[in-house]
């Protein structure tokens, strides 16, 4: 159960020229959402990049909303196939734990320069209720989530003591994403990467499981 | 000198109608920046708002970028007004620090119905080139000297040990400020000034001078 997640896109294998296309209009949601935001993403904007017209568009996705809930949940299944999937070859306990933290950094150092769309949606749609932001919400409230349950599983091993304060760590851990995106995209420096692993391994150094008598 | 800082507009007696009418187009400009960022605040808003014509409102600020930065100051003054001042009143070292801690996240926790400009000004402004980022950046570097100030001055205390790394303390407190206003904003969550209040107590804790043998 703690392993499942939505599979990528990538696995799939397309049957219908139909799906093709819906799959071709997601990746072009995609590209423009990084560099836009959510906001950009319009079905007359995706027509035109596509060559499509507006209600060929339309014909797959009913909605903007649709097309952007879509979007998100595309965002999603790419972002736990590079981030959880892969750690989960990883023992349960600190190892998957440290894999799962590696990946996410990993690949917010990659977003840099277009920006992820957990956090940029975060503020876009932070102040406007509706069925994008319960989408986010849900996406954001799943992936502290599997946080936390990377983090019990290093109860269960023994690694981490039973006092951990997982709600604590996981609000760590988002603040520190937030922080390395603002200070890889605001601020332009090149020093967060370095900076969010030291305060990594003092956060699990600090409630790994010692020795008795040490 | 570490003790100077821009003194706030409540401070200024408006000598001439002219520096009122600014005052009061500020004003105006920084309850739209809060409502819809600074992507919100055009010159004809504030004229529809303050029953002004755009031409008047033209004559104080010669242009929409200027008016923006003037917006930026603004906040920047009355930020540091409620956050930095009343904490010099404290003895310099970590009295100074924690106070400072507690009136930027009290101060958070109040902005969290409008959302604080630095944040959200960073995310609209992260991917635009020009004179509005650059004066955000040169604010956001300025109060990152600011708290670098206050955790050295726990050093010529003798309250913090030598080898405490301040640029990774700075980046941590700044972090927590983004997870927090998240919390409050996106994930609409009222237990983030109790989660942020453990981090620090811990950061700071960590890095405390311990007497000898201890």
């Amino acid at each position: 159960m703690a392993d499942n997640f939505r599979s990528d896109a990538q696995d799939r294998v397309p049957a219908r020229k139909g799906e093709l296309t819906k799959m071709a209009i997601l990746e072009a949601a995609l590209a423009v959402a990084a560099r836009d935001g959510l906001e950009g993403v319009t079905i007359g904007v995706l027509a035109d990049r596509l060559g499509m017209s507006k209600s060929g568009v339309f014909s797959h996705f009913g909605s903007r909303e649709e097309l952007l809930i879509a979007t998100l949940l595309e965002y999603e299944a790419r972002f736990l196939n590079a981030v959880l999937r892969p750690a989960i070859l990883e023992p349960r306990g600190l190892l998957r734990l440290k894999a799962i933290l590696g990946n996410w950094f990993t690949r917010l150092g990659h977003e840099t320069q277009e920006g992820c769309l957990y956090i940029s949606g975060g503020i876009e749609y932070d102040d406007r209720p509706g069925a994008v932001r319960d989408e986010l919400v849900r996406m954001l409230t799943d992936w502290e989530k599997a946080l936390a349950r990377a983090i019990l599983m290093c109860v269960e091993t023994g690694e981490m003591n039973e006092e951990v304060p997982v709600e604590l760590i996981v609000f760590e851990l988002y603040s520190l994403a937030l922080g390395f995106h603002h200070n890889a995209r605001m601020m332009q420096r090149d020093n967060g990467s370095v900076l969010i692993r030291q305060v990594f391994e003092r956060i699990l150094n600090q409630y790994q499981s010692r020795p008795a008598g040490i």
